[in-house]
């Protein structure tokens, strides 16, 4: 076994290229707004050609969550491929320049890293469009089982499930946690995603996850219900504990019989809620992995979350664990 | 000659890759507040390795230029030099989707498109450090006689003088515009690059600019004094206009006999500097392309300054001609 660590967290390695447009820009494209979809080089090419003016950022829902738990002060580690070129450089800088471990070997050449077109439309909402270039290569033999036993929990993003290699990974890195005594976590991602895959999704929380993230939609979707709490009651059956996002309304966790419902931290500007789901699990699963109670791990979430979307990008720029500690989350 | 244009612009085609930084950054890479250094790829390699995550945003001071005069409603475009790779389509992509016309052919391979590693201190300075990569590509060849012909005025960085060819590329595009009875405009860029060059640079302010830009430092620089009166006195001799901006003291403009003292636009926020003198560079060309009084175009020129200190990146976000229609200067 490696340094114990807090957490390590697996998936989609991307940049995104992030740029403001009206909500007519979706239309056009036919987007559906909040959601992620995955498209081929050709299609990237041609919603590319329609975009303004952009920014490229790191990103990767479960980059940004290692990325938070870093800036809370925890140690984490980062699983995901990619390519050895200019994004695939800027990737690696970031994370690491952000103090997550990160060392999955990148492929060389075809396909190229993976990147997210992310359309930010003035509500603040982001919709993502994502070409998943080299992420199609990641597979079992990138999990580090050494890594993977010394941390406390296993943070797994539902993106991962799109694509049959990833999904081993997926399933080996679940059973070497449990094999050594740690916790796996998954975040069901999107909606769609969830469309895509119900039923090993279905399976998957039953057989693996200790600690589930949704937000409202997916929860329900996953269960195909229009009740959030039926969709609780059969989470609460299948994993330790659940956290359901709610955006502006907070969050919910179940943790055995309990319930706590958190608020959420209003942000000091609501710019880009790009990473605001994947900066709620890294509050969290810090939380949970300095054995705090869930209801100030949901207050670490919420905090987490406010920083992010209160900028551009979907990783923090100022320090979390400063924040924290000033609103006394953390001890100075 | 093609359609009539208000300007062109000719420039070291880069991407910006910024971080915020402490000031003892700078002192630990022996690095000048606000300079510009050029650096090669393994100085690039060091520094960037010890940056924090970072954001990729195109740039370009000349580019930077174009974007804002095609932001104020004027016709640009722009001659620089990239390279066929991830990098130089973010550049081609930004620069076409600011609505600026981009034809020069991009070179494939080695050397790669050029970024500026930007260190972003508290005090919202930027100090950069740029690898010129494909820019040193640059030539005589690349300047678009008819575009030249075709544009009111052409501006030049003088960043570009850095290199045998692009010198020869600068020459041969303003005596291609000064035959075809169009304004020659420069920007000394860089106190660093005006040491480096003084006497050439003296030369070429005399033999072919007419609206000439420079800081306070710059202007005193290139004549070795240390009155800006006196540095006044000798670029009237020499140039149609001069125009010397002074940060936050606002901007003197020098025309014939005249002068006129113009106020800054307090940002609503100072973020980061970079690009000040690029945007101020703009309002004030577009200004003097549309006919408009010399002390209207500094007040132009200090509202397009003030809209790109007050975020992250080089090129404005909120459409320039808005900005100058809600303030008066431009008709609504």
């Amino acid at each position: 076994m490696g340094e114990p660590l807090n957490v390590v967290t697996i998936g989609n390695a991307i940049v995104d290229v992030l740029s403001h447009e009206e909500d007519a820009f979706l239309e056009r494209h036919e987007l559906v707004k909040g959601w992620m979809a995955l498209i081929e080089p050709h299609q990237a090419e041609a919603l590319y050609a329609d975009m303004g003016p952009a920014i490229e950022v790191s990103g990767g829902s479960a980059a940004n969550t290692a990325a938070g738990v870093a800036s809370l002060g925890g140690s984490a580690a980062y699983i995901g491929k990619i390519s050895e070129d200019q994004l695939g450089s800027f990737f690696a800088h970031d994370i690491r320049a952000a103090g997550v471990q990160f060392d999955t070997p990148p492929i060389k050449g075809y396909p190229p890293t993976a990147r997210s077109l992310i359309i930010v439309t003035p509500d603040a909402q982001r919709t993502m469009n994502t070409y998943l270039g080299a992420c199609v290569e990641l597979g079992p033999e990138d999990v580090d089982e050494a890594l993977i036993s010394s941390a406390q929990i296993t943070y797994l993003e539902g993106y991962l499930w799109d694509k049959e290699s990833a999904k081993e990974a997926f399933v080996k890195a679940a059973q070497v946690a449990h094999a050594a005594g740690q916790k796996v976590s998954l975040t069901l991602s999107d909606t769609f995603c969830v469309e895509r895959h119900r039923d090993s999704f279905v399976d998957l929380v039953s057989n693996h996850i200790d600690i589930l993230f949704a937000n409202e939609k997916e929860a329900m979707a996953l269960y195909e219900t229009d009740s959030l709490d039926e969709a609780l009651r059969l989470f609460r059956a299948e994993c330790e504990m659940t956290v359901v996002t709610r955006s502006e309304h907070g969050s919910i966790v179940v943790s055995g019989q309990d319930r706590f419902d958190i608020d959420a931290v209003p942000p000091a500007n609501l710019v880009d809620t790009t990473g605001a789901g994947d900066l709620y699990a890294s509050g969290f699963l810090y939380g949970i992995a300095t054995g705090r109670h869930p209801a100030d791990c949901g207050k670490l979430g919420s905090l987490a979350a406010a920083e992010v979307i209160s900028h551009i990008g979907a990783r923090p720029e100022t320090p979390l664990v400063e924040l924290a500690r000033q609103s006394g989350l953390l001890a100075a």
